[in-house]
Formats: structure tokens, C-alpha cells, sequence
């Protein structure tokens, strides 16, 4: 089977090797060495000098972790999909009080909306956005975005979860003061791992916040990480493969030769998508560089293709919710090889010929 | 390097090559199938028809989750070493207001300590107790802890991270409303993964507790369950290793045939530091089947053995919060050859005559 999933994603057989090794223990001056040079590497590769924790839980526990820890009463959420929609869940299931900005799905969020908004809202502390909206293939104008919320003040929390690896991310030139991912997404590293860039104004701003809890509590993170460690038992299998993969994007290159393969991938989808008579879902120049969302065929359940496909050894992703049924998706995440896009393409073109007989 | 570890453990061989195997998706249906046969394999190994989760995080996440779901007001922590205390930490920094009983380190939680304890604290709502203390050696007399507990109606929490899979745990018969591990610990494989089982009870509970949050809410993992999934992206690789060594267990004679190993191989690890001529710092009666906690010599630092072991091949682990200096553990978990004990014994005896001459 060959993945085009939007995660876990097709892992790299080098990570896989890492993935395999005998344990250590995460006290050891071993595993440290490993941990330091994992968050310098990831530091490096999102442009960024502030803290970085490697968290034992998913992208979604970095998400609890921000508003657990740095909104005390109130915050913005940007929404234009499913994951923006789970960001303002999982902070009023954390007893905050929510405000959303909603953009018609397929839309990106206007700068310009969003400062109409905060000036409305002077109350906000923290405004939510998600980079890549993996449930429509679709990428939001963040640095635009980023400046806004800047101008206003006020501190940024980026769901980098489907971007991150896989495209440029400047944290501390855009002022981004928390950028969290998963492994298994751009990196090509299986699931379990959560990681992300804390500002400094967002620990101070920690400090002040009550019912941090302890699992993800940012103070207790900081405290450990000065020692290179983790309150609890680290992940250690992922990041062992997080780190391999962050070494190989080096010596590949460097980061932009990455970022300019995934571009290069994903015209190659993309373009291939819509040779084949299909449109892409989202409003043009904001199409993701990481997942891309195509509608499918008039009175076509996308779930079929994705089934059909899946018959013919290819793995795709189905629509994810509101668009459920009227588009599929095909991820451009982890271990894909240029050949493999182009069978993939040549496949679909069957399917489609089969369905819309 | 031999691992006589307290986790991350030695890995079994067979749960290695899981963790290497390519990602899929972990809405497919052959991961519905490994998530529900993992979770009736853990239900049968404790004993239990309640639910099982599968959470993306480590055995600490299921101890803020039990607090965080099933405590309004006020819980009781034993406390008797370090995860005992971690307990209590987690509960009071989730807001709960926490009493304690606390034991002289070394020494077991005492049944009627508990029970009058109970009896001048009607308002306490749940009872907190560490099955095994990983810091200090010590197994609690879990199943008259229980009784107790049971007979005042208070749901009852049990750490179980470094005694599920290594002794006998009858979570139905003993009443235990929240029973949790994690895969780095008897079960040999990688950290990431915390497990435990949920009472109907508890889950009743969780419906009147207000800031449940989202990523450990037991509402939520139960309404996910339902179709064999996870609110986020399931911690893949090690659930596989822990669906193999769960039917390893079974190939190979069973649970009872697992614990009556692990007594096996304590009693070799036990009786050979007797024979060396140091003592075992808890109380006899109540040495941990899974990590024995030694004395160091007199003068000697417990660390000071546990580095010149690994000089030599061994990696133990040293001793733990308060009596890390005086003692040091050797590990009883995972993937051990009693051939590695014997000769991890004759090591520690060179050692100890090297740094005691």
C-alpha cells in the first residue's frame, strides 16, 4: 500500500530503523545529548531561539498545553475548517471563554477581519490560528496574520501540525509566540510526539495563569528542559526518529531543499488532479502545500474514490467533516517518491473512469 | 549494554520489529481491529469488563486525567515514595484540594491507617493509591487497600505503571474504578503509551465534574471507543508492541505463567543481593516483584554503583528522591534473560569489592 494519507503518514525507512532500536532510559546522558540536539536541530529549522519541548502526547496536547497555560479568560479562534473548530473546542472545554472568527470553508482568514475583530475585542489574550487547515487542504496568510496580531498585542498560538516541516515557518521574525506540530505529519515520524516553540512573553504570561495543571504545565516543562529532560517519560522512539529525519533534511541540503521538494511534489499533484478534469476545494492561491483537497466528480461520493483507490493499493484520505462526502484528499507528507505521485495519478485516472461510467 | 532499568526497559525482540513496521492510518479498519483486540488482551490480563483507553501519552497523563475527570473537590493521596507524591502534585495542580497519608518511606500504606483516615474525612470523593512504588521497591497490600476503600464508597485510583503485566491485578474483583500503566514498563515496550480501564462508576463521575478539558476527557475517549478509535491520532507503533507482547504472554502459557516469570526472576535478583551481603531498603513482606530497591554499603553513594556497573556493561538505576544516595534499584521489567541476571550479579559483586576495598 502507498501512502497519501494527511498522518500518520508514510515514514521514512531510515526513521523506521530508529524506531526499531532497543530502549534506554530517558535519564540517561545519552538520551540528553539526544533531546538537546533534537531541539536545536527543530529550533533551526522554524527559525526560532525560544524554548522548544518535545512533548510525550500528540499535536492536540500542545494545543490543550496553550490555552491551559496562557489564557487565563478569554481567546480567539481563527476557523475556516476542522482543526480551527477543535482548537476553540479544546479551549472552552478548558474553561475559557471562546470568540471565533468564522471564514466560509475553502476561504482563508482576511487580515483585515481579524483586526476589525481584535480591535472590537480589546479583552482577547490570545488569538488561534491554524497554519495549514489539513481538513481542506487549504494554507492561511500567517505572517500576514501574524502581524496583526502583533500590532494588537496580543500573544499568537500557530496549529503548525500539517505545515511544519514542509514549509517555511520564521517563529521569531513573524513573531509567533507558540508553534507546535506532531511527528507524524511532514516529518514522516510515526505519532506520539508533540513539539513546539514557547515564546518567553508566552512562559512569563504562564506564570500568571492558575489551573495550569501538571502534564503539560509550561513552567514545569521550562524547569526540566534547562537539564535536557522531561517531566514524565520521554517518547523516546519518536524523537530518536524526529532526530534522524531533521539530520537527514540536512544533509539532503538543508531546509529550503526540503521545503522545495514539497513544493515540487505537490505541483505535481495538483496539477495532475485538475489534468484529470477535477477541481481543488479551496479558493485559489491558498491551496496547502502539504494536503491536497480536490472535489470530487458531480453526484461522486468522495469516500468512493478514496475506497476504490485503497482496492488498488493506494491510500488516499477521505473528506473530513463538513465536506465529508463532496471531496477526498490526498496527502504530500513523510515518504513520498516522485514515481510513486505518478502511478498514484495514473491510478486515480482509472478510478475515475470506472466511477463515472 | 544490559537493561536492568526502572523505564524505558529492555524491549522484547518480537515487539522491536512492530515498532519499525510502515505507518497507516489510524481510522483504517485494520487499526480498528488492533485497537479493539489490544483492548480486550489488557482487559483480560487485569481482569476487567470495564472500558480501556488507549491514551497518546504517558502513565502521568492517566493520573491528571483521573483526577481531572473524577475528583470536583477533594481526593486522598497515600503516599510512600516519590510516584505516590507525583499523585498528589498532579491532583493539586489540577485544583484539586488533596489530603494525604503518608508512610515512613520503606514502609506499606496500612488498611486501617486508610480506613480511619476515611472515617474522619467523609467529604473526600476518591482515594489515590500507588500499587507499586517504583522509587523505593515497595509493593502495597493493594487488594485490603481496596476493601477499604470500597467499604466507605469512594472511587478508588490505582498507579499501576510499574506492576500491570508483572503481578496479578483483579481491577473487577478489587473494585478498582481507574486502574492505569504505560507500555515502558512490564510490558517491554517503548514509552508513549498509557493504558488503563475506566469504571462505569467513574465515568458517571467524570458527567458531574465541570473542566474536564479535552484531551484526557473520559467522555470524550469513551464516545471515541465506541468505534474502536481515539479523539487524536493513536500512539500506533507501540500499541502494535503492545498488542504483541500481550499475545506473546498468551503463547507462552498465559498471564499466570508471566507473573510466576517475573516472581522467578525477583527472587534470583533478591536473593543474589542478599548473598552479596546488602539488605533491601523496604519492608520484608513488601519488596516489589518488579524493582528491587538495594542498600548501598555503608559510605559507599548508590549512584557511585550504578555508574561503575554501566562502565561495565549494566545499566541499573540509581536511587530515587529521598534516598537517592543511600540506595540504588536494579530493575525486574521487560525483556530480561536469567542468564543476564546471573551475570549481572557477578558483576555487581566485582563492583562492590572495587569501590568498597
Amino acid at each position: 500500500m502507498r501512502l497519501f494519507t494527511v498522518g500518520p503518514v508514510a515514514c521514512y525507512p531510515e526513521v523506521l530503523v530508529e524506531m526499531s532500536r532497543q530502549m534506554y532510559s530517558h535519564r540517561s546522558d545519552e538520551y540528553k545529548r539526544m533531546h538537546s540536539e533534537t531541539v536545536e536541530l527543530l529550533q533551526n529549522l522554524i527559525e526560532t531561539e525560544n524554548s522548544v519541548f518535545l512533548f510525550s502526547s500528540t499535536g492536540s496536547g500542545f494545543m490543550e498545553a496553550a490555552v491551559r497555560n496562557c489564557v487565563q479568560k478569554k481567546i480567539l479562534c481563527c476557523v475556516n475548517g476542522s482543526f480551527g473548530k477543535r482548537f476553540a473546542q479544546v479551549a472552552a472545554s478548558n474553561g475559557k471563554q471562546v470568540e471565533v472568527i468564522n471564514a466560509p470553508l475553502g476561504q482563508p482568514i482576511i487580515p483585515d477581519v481579524l483586526d476589525d475583530t481584535l480591535l472590537k475585542l480589546p479583552e482577547i489574550e490570545a488569538v488561534a490560528i491554524t497554519h495549514n487547515e489539513t481538513s481542506v487542504g487549504l494554507i492561511n496568510p500567517l505572517s500576514d496574520l501574524a502581524d496583526v496580531v502583533n500590532k494588537h498585542g496580543k500573544l499568537l498560538f500557530v496549529d503548525a501540525v500539517s505545515s511544519m516541516g514542509g514549509t517555511e515557518l520564521k517563529v521569531d521574525d513573524w513573531g509567533l509566540d507558540i508553534c507546535f506540530s506532531s511527528s507524524q505529519k511532514c516529518f514522516g515520524v510515526p505519532p506520539g510526539l508533540g513539539m513546539g516553540s514557547v515564546s518567553d512573553e508566552a512562559l512569563k504570561k504562564a506564570e500568571k495563569v492558575t489551573n495550569r495543571g501538571w502534564y503539560f504545565d509550561f513552567k514545569l516543562w521550562e524547569r526540566y528542559q534547562k537539564s535536557a529532560g522531561t517531566p514524565m517519560t520521554s517518547v523516546v522512539p519518536q524523537i530518536a526518529g524526529l532526530n534522524r529525519i531533521l539530520k537527514l533534511i540536512a544533509e539532503w541540503g538543508g531546509k529550503h531543499r526540503y521545503f522545495e521538494l514539497y513544493k515540487e511534489r505537490n505541483q505535481k499533484i495538483q496539477s495532475g488532479i485538475i489534468s484529470l478534469g477535477l477541481s481543488l476545494f479551496p479558493q485559489e492561491g491558498y491551496e496547502s502545500p502539504t494536503v491536497t483537497c480536490a472535489n470530487a466528480p458531480a453526484n461522486v461520493n468522495g469516500a468512493s474514490i478514496y475506497e476504490l483507490m485503497r482496492l488498488k493499493g493506494f491510500e488516499l484520505a477521505k473528506g473530513y467533516g463538513d465536506v465529508r462526502e463532496t471531496t477526498f484528499r490526498i496527502g504530500n507528507m513523510g515518504y513520498i517518491l516522485i514515481s510513486d505521485i505518478e502511478s498514484m495519478l495514473e491510478t486515480l485516472e482509472v478510478c475515475l473512469s470506472e466511477i463515472t461510467v
